[in-house]
């Protein structure tokens, strides 16, 4: 009998060129493709949640495909994880039915996604957090971020926020919420959406940071949103302190889901929705 | 006037084999003489206050080395960080005299050093801790490692965990304290002695964790101090998880010294003595 093999997936993005699988084999796809090959000693295709640029990370990636191959649950996490570098990880694996119209799908089953940006705000960089965190040097006040970025939530059409390249069939999503938070010279956003379009979250992030930072009132914001044209936002931010923190599904799916234990690993409260 | 210019420089160990100087290149010591070099235009001899191993992290090193240049103190933190790669950086820059006897010695002026040492301790490994933190895969308990750490607090001769290559005079050290803390799945050991033999941290946690598994009771520990045998302690352990956190000075320098916050970058709480 085909099961569908449900796996969370780790990783740090620096050194990867993204998700999605590429000629030159070296994204997070191409890796975990090989490794399960090497494991199952068959080729087995996997389907992603949410495909991740060159230089975001996972916290929780989450991941299927398709087997007859009878192995332990838990070989799939041990097993794999010996043929994958030390940037990339199984966490955890699940078995369900793969067939039947209504069998899970790591993409289409989802029913919202939560990305962190991480940030630190110093004078000077830090190489502890370089590639982990996107670094701003001017002082950002935190109200006026939390001010401009209310006018996000709720379902818009986020063209001011997309990428030329991004294949979306609409830019209308629904934003659930944006939480802002600072510890000391950390500051975490946390956006959690239906979906996000090609680079939304860093470019959303880019506009936060050009009010946090007094270069623009609260209010531009919404200007931007509302006149759908990428070029009147900021720039996209440097991929460095992006996280893919958690996918959401139906809880009678059972996954064994931890992405919430693992922000803390950086310093900082779960302040995903 | 001869000036002694101290930096205070954080780097990720991961890349670079050690601080001191090779002739391959590829250490700390050979990136920040190369970029003070790029900057002032001539070759600039540097001297730390404690050498690290190859892939163990500084939170803040302590540099010093001396210059008839007339700059704007600054100006060795931003125009130096400008030549150096991402995994290093120059936090801040102090100015002392160079001259007399009672001269600032990054090293010999140094009172005590304060090392870090963070282990994760989960079933299966974090990519994103991958090279930040040890792992120990074997469920660790807290108060068998915290008392057998207790026998070490003194002055002691500490053979058992010194590296045979260790050009130290003397293997007798004071050790002024050790907090073992825990957060969910992560440990930190913090250590402060006078100063520490090669390998001595990474030993030291070593024979911990051989306690902390239940493989050894906490009087074992005793027994290796006082046995001075190298050979009776546990492996050298992985130096994924070390970071020289402080080095203590008189306060009379007045170091802009910041270790204490640097640590809560990575979720842990200021352990340090």
């Amino acid at each position: 009998m085909v099961k569908r093999i449900v796996l969370g997936v780790q990783y740090d993005g620096l050194s990867w060129r993204g998700w999605q699988t590429q000629p030159s084999g070296d994204t997070v796809q191409d890796r975990l493709e090989a490794a399960l090959e090497k494991f199952a000693l068959v080729p087995l295709a996997t389907t992603c949640a949410g495909r991740t640029d060159a230089g975001v990370h996972a916290l929780e990636q989450v991941v299927h495909f398709d087997t007859d191959l009878d192995r332990d649950l838990f070989s799939w996490v041990r097993g794999v994880n010996a043929f994958l570098p030390p940037s990339i990880a199984v966490r955890w694996a699940h078995e369900l039915n793969a067939e039947g119209e209504s069998a899970f799908h790591a993409r289409f089953s989802a029913t919202a996604r939560t990305y962190h940006y991480v940030l630190y705000n110093e004078p000077v960089r830090s190489p502890l957090l370089a590639g982990r965190a996107g670094w701003v040097f001017r002082p950002l006040q935190l109200e006026p971020m939390r001010e401009a970025a209310a006018c996000l939530i709720g379902t818009h059409d986020f063209s001011a926020f997309r990428a030329a390249e991004c294949q979306a069939k609409t830019p209308v999503k629904t934003m659930h919420d944006i939480r802002i938070t600072q510890q000391g010279r950390m500051f975490v956003f946390t956006l959690s959406a239906s979906a996000f379009l090609h680079h939304m979250v860093r470019n959303i992030v880019g506009s936060l940071i050009c009010v946090g930072n007094g270069n623009q009132q609260p209010a531009w914001l919404q200007s931007v949103l509302e006149g759908r044209d990428r070029s009147r936002a900021a720039p996209t931010f440097m991929p460095d302190g992006l996280y893919l923190a958690r996918v959401t599904y139906d809880p009678k799916w059972n996954l064994p889901q931890e992405a919430g234990n693992a922000l803390p690993l950086f310093g900082l409260n779960e302040t995903a929705g």
